[in-house]
């Protein structure tokens, strides 16, 4: 088809302090519209909450959205998250130090979607009496489902994808999501998670001298080469890149963190099928790197590999890990057994001391569990927990119907929010299916709130 | 019986801060607690969410949750609202300037109170699985039906008595406040409406001359005599007068914002039944200060009148005030033809100048709607709203059953949150069966919960 019409927008009175009254100025939230399947008549809306990024890259991940536009008759809005892309408080300052980042929180970002949404219904002709669906994937999954619950006047339901709302303090074990990650590479290929396990102590031994870690740096084609002090962010880096393949292990070529092959655990899993009781660690390091190329180096464009990054540039780190430090405090912890990694136990207090010697604050443990309810969310209503089974956020997803209207889609064989991206050949029958489910559950929530209305 | 056995206590850890991270101070909060009839099995929780006041006068008068504390084995909570009382996030310097004042608002005393009730039931033993139920009176009322819709996790239910939460921009006409304030008058004594309608102008008719102030100021007993530029305070002060009556115009002797007799607007209308077509300015005025005296001088104590007070010393003006200014925005009218009030419309531009010029802040008249839900509640569940028929901030409560578990209960000859008061001999029938039917709905609540608890 033609090139979808995008609309870029900016809401420009949006308060910088919607919980406070001292600070009252204003900032530029950008976001995005298309209207060209919308039913002026009061045709609902598709409101995507931004998580962690640029817009405009969810926006072109989030395919799910343009395939049912015109079945429902629906505008798509996709809405900038504070802080991210061009939506700045306090423009090239805001991440400047620890009063300008002081307006990044989750709470502050429901309260724009809302204030915007009702700005919208108001403004707009033929909006004032659109139903609102909350929509999003992953963090902004998380928002889409606090959204709904924190603001029923404002979205009268939410699909929240693939969103690890239980992540948090004495909700789920924090060993869980690391065995998902192990399962994927052990389905995947035979040997391939024993390979990684034993990949550690591998590199350990190799680089016990300097020529092991000429040699290391040789092999993976490494920009900078390594150093003694560097191994525990070498390490950290390739295990980063296996969490990373298991959230976007998709069936068919796909670029979300990076440009990939279809099933590309599969293809990773190929370079690690060496016999445990045989393969020497340069053979079995040697595999690795091939390993990691497939992730970096799909294209072929990449002449050196560089262990400071392992993802796409549209993602915000410094403020997602910011807000990791305040409310988003989400343990991971890993056995050695159970899964494929180096054991690690959850230091809250570590981290609680890097956050302050980063950002100067101290992350709330239990706060998210207070506000967002924790697993007690049963008195909510029309929200979507969809969560793919190759997904490692799956392990803080909900995946168990709460009631009649909080749901729980599984699509056994999707990674990290599959469902909202495009149809596509290669999909599993299993996201068709969850995809149609999720456009019932819209039709029934318009329906629901058509019903609601007071004729006028 | 025996007097009750309070025990205060303070809970030293509240964040100044919820929703940010820069102040990361806490502050001692202030909370009453009751257990003499408290099943320490698990037995429920009444929480009362304190408001713009010192909590013990709240204490005093919710005698209702002492009357039925007995028969739901219940333990007894009064939560000081933060700003107010002894709750005093900067001690001292917590009114200084708008920069301390900053962490007044709603949502940070509705997080204060989800904090510490989670707090309580991890740390008072038997309490891990009490049900907590909110209550409040007022503004203490909204809150118990705010921190319902925004913390479902936290309380299983809500007795918002007297809450006015539609009294917000575009929610209910401005006029119908002072309407029902007439309508008591009205009904309390022959021409005793009328008789105040024509007052206003019997006061300018009068105070035209040196003599006219002079002799109103002895009429009246005036503390400081009235001056030319005095007028407008003076006739405010009246009107708040006749506001409060109708607030506390209860059906027996009580001391709520005054000493007053049972049904007070009946005695203050017994000074006001002249004929309106003969009766002179000065006797129409000698009729209003023997009326006014009513409300400040029925214990005979009071030597003088002072104009720049009109209630009980217990409640917090000042951070009222400053919650007006900011997000309490209601708006109130008069047209002085279905209310007995000189003609004043709601003006928002003149009321925001002064809430600029008094505290450096400017109101957001459309906060409230976005963040309590404006009209639009009917996604809630298992809030109570009670309000009396001749209860002026009736106007502004919720008096129509929104759902089956979103229900109005209206007590015709109730005035301010009669229900919540202690049983008298004079209660009439609607206020006792109220209280029943409160009670109903707690114990349905509480088996509710309990069903949803997993065994283990």
């Amino acid at each position: 088809g033609s090139r979808p019409v995008i609309l870029c927008a900016i809401h420009s009175g949006t308060k910088i302090d919607h919980f406070g009254f001292l600070e009252d100025g204003t900032f530029k939230q950008r976001y995005l519209v298309n209207n060209e399947h919308w039913d002026q008549k009061g045709g609902p809306i598709l409101f995507y909450t931004g998580n962690e990024g640029d817009i405009t890259w969810f926006c072109n991940n989030t395919g799910f959205m343009w395939d049912v536009a015109e079945d429902l008759g629906a505008m798509l809005v996709f809405a900038e998250h504070r802080y991210y892309g061009e939506s700045l408080p306090f423009g090239q300052d805001s991440y400047s130090d620890t009063k300008h980042l002081n307006y990044l929180t989750s709470e502050q970002a429901l309260a724009d979607f809302s204030v915007l949404i009702r700005e919208l219904k108001r403004k707009v002709l033929g909006a004032q009496e659109s139903p609102v669906i909350a929509i999003g994937g992953s963090y902004g999954g998380m928002l889409s489902a606090w959204l709904r619950m924190k603001y029923p006047n404002v979205v009268v339901g939410a699909l929240a994808a693939s969103a690890p709302i239980w992540q948090f303090p004495d909700m789920v074990p924090c060993g869980d999501f690391y065995k998902i990650v192990t399962q994927d590479f052990a389905r995947s290929g035979l040997n391939c998670d024993s390979n990684i396990r034993r990949s550690w102590k591998a590199i350990d031994n190799i680089t016990a001298t300097d020529d092991g870690l000429q040699w290391l740096s040789g092999e993976f084609s490494l920009c900078s080469p390594l150093k003694k002090t560097d191994l525990d962010d070498f390490k950290a880096w390739l295990q980063e890149t296996w969490v990373n393949l298991a959230m976007v292990d998709y069936p068919y070529e796909a670029n979300f963190l990076q440009p990939l092959p279809r099933w590309p655990i599969q293809v990773v899993c190929k370079h690690l099928n060496f016999d445990p009781s045989s393969v020497s660690d340069y053979q079995l390091l040697g595999g690795i790197s091939e390993a990691a190329r497939v992730y970096y180096n799909y294209t072929g464009n990449c002449p050196c590999l560089n262990t400071s990054s392992t993802a796409t540039g549209n993602l915000g780190f410094i403020g997602w890990y910011y807000q990791a430090c305040t409310e988003m405090v989400m343990p991971l912890c890993t056995d050695g057994v159970q899964d494929m990694f180096e054991p690690q136990d959850w230091n809250f207090q570590a981290f609680s001391d890097e956050c302050n010697s980063l950002f100067g604050v101290r992350p709330r443990a239990d706060w998210a569990a207070t506000v967002y309810g924790g697993l007690d969310i049963a008195s909510h209503s029309n929200i979507i927990f969809s969560n793919g089974g190759l997904d490692p956020w799956s392990s803080g997803g909900v995946t168990r119907n709460i009631s009649d209207s909080v749901v729980a889609i599984v699509i056994p064989d999707g990674a990290h929010h599959l469902d909202l991206r495009y149809n596509n050949e290669y999909d599993p029958h299993t996201v068709l299916s969850a995809r149609i489910q999720e456009v019932e559950y819209f039709k029934l929530w318009i329906t629901q709130a058509r019903k609601l209305q007071i004729p006028g």
